[in-house]
């Protein structure tokens, strides 16, 4: 289920969403040789509140000290490991063609800490080929390699058509997450597997209705 | 700045970014052949409350009738206008590497209603290559254009270090939105330009949150 829909959250989906971006932030100061720094001077980097912030790193289980701020190294290890980069999860990709082509290249920039253990498509002319280092593997052995190798993520690049049958065989399988790019919604049944949609058209939609909000606002029909 | 910060605001975001899951689902119904719907059977359908439904609709200027629903076209035309599909906008791609090639290969199905208008790129073996129709153009050409042909949005799909210096140039070429993958926040200055960020590696490591949240709670250190 699309991860604003689950259950069990103990933290918000916003403080949630923020702890990558607080890595990103952490990991720039890491290397503009900065070593700590204060609730007040990371809110005016990142526009958000001194308060906010030092909320979101308690979740980390960061505290910062009065008049020095926080020490970045060990703050910016408690946000990776509230994200699960120092587990050794692993992934495979479905859909070998050009969207998961780049994000196969991506991938090890992307997801830090994850290892991506096998690629998968249904094009007879694809399996077999390498991409990336990875022989594409047909994906009616998808299931049993997920299941043999318990692999966490799926990353779904398939077209459309081909997201729930896909997204079926996962779940059966025991997959734990789901990054879905099928522009579609996909279902998981009875169990709480979390699907995080990257919805490209919706995504360039909502930026598209500001543009017609304010034009609309200019010039009321 | 980023939409969740934009001040003009009566809608909100959560609707927003609703509405076009909205006019996918009326899309697929519509090629079912379906011609009208309740809001108890779409909110079936898409997860969502039937009062919840019946208030986005109003914002589009909906209203449903009671004991038939909605009639499917007229609503989806409300949908499809109140993003901004039926205003002829424009917009051009600045970086034509693999992510923007997917970009632009997608862009017609994922931005209808949308002008690609030019693609623009600071690599000279890229520049004057032809890509989906469009000769790349210089980088250094790119404020020019955006003023001259009042290009409404920039896909930005440049490396994080270009990022900043393409989006000031877009800024002061009168730009109005910003769809940004470039994994990296940008600054817009004074002015109130809607950026969208599109950031694979925020996206995947909050699924990763609940993937590491699962494991936490299964065995807490």
């Amino acid at each position: 289920m699309r991860l604003g829909q689950l259950q069990s959250m103990d933290v918000s989906l916003h403080v949630i969403r923020r702890l990558p971006r607080y890595l990103r932030e952490l990991d720039d100061l890491m290397s503009e040789g900065v070593r700590h720094i204060s609730s007040i001077e990371l809110g005016r980097r990142m526009g958000f509140t001194p308060s906010q912030i030092r909320q979101d790193f308690s979740y980390c289980g960061a505290f910062g000290v009065q008049g020095y701020g926080y020490s970045i190294p060990p703050l910016r290890e408690g946000v990776a490991k509230m994200l699960g980069m120092d587990r050794d999860y692993s992934a495979v990709l479905i859909g070998a063609g050009k969207l998961g082509r780049v994000l196969l290249e991506h991938f090890s920039e992307v997801a830090k800490g994850y290892h991506l253990r096998a690629v998968f498509d249904s094009d007879c002319a694809l399996i077999g080929s390498k991409i990336g280092g990875h022989a594409v593997r047909s994906v009616s052995g998808l299931g049993a390699f997920v299941e043999k190798n318990k692999i966490d993520i799926a990353i779904l690049a398939v077209p459309k058509e081909q997201a729930q049958p896909v997204a079926d065989a996962l779940t059966e399988s025991g997959i734990r997450a789901i990054w879905n790019f099928t522009n579609t919604e996909i279902e998981t049944g009875e169990k709480e597997i979390p699907v995080e949609d990257v919805h490209f058209s919706d995504s360039f939609l909502t930026l598209s209705y500001f543009l017609a909000q304010a034009d609309r606002e200019k010039s009321p029909k």
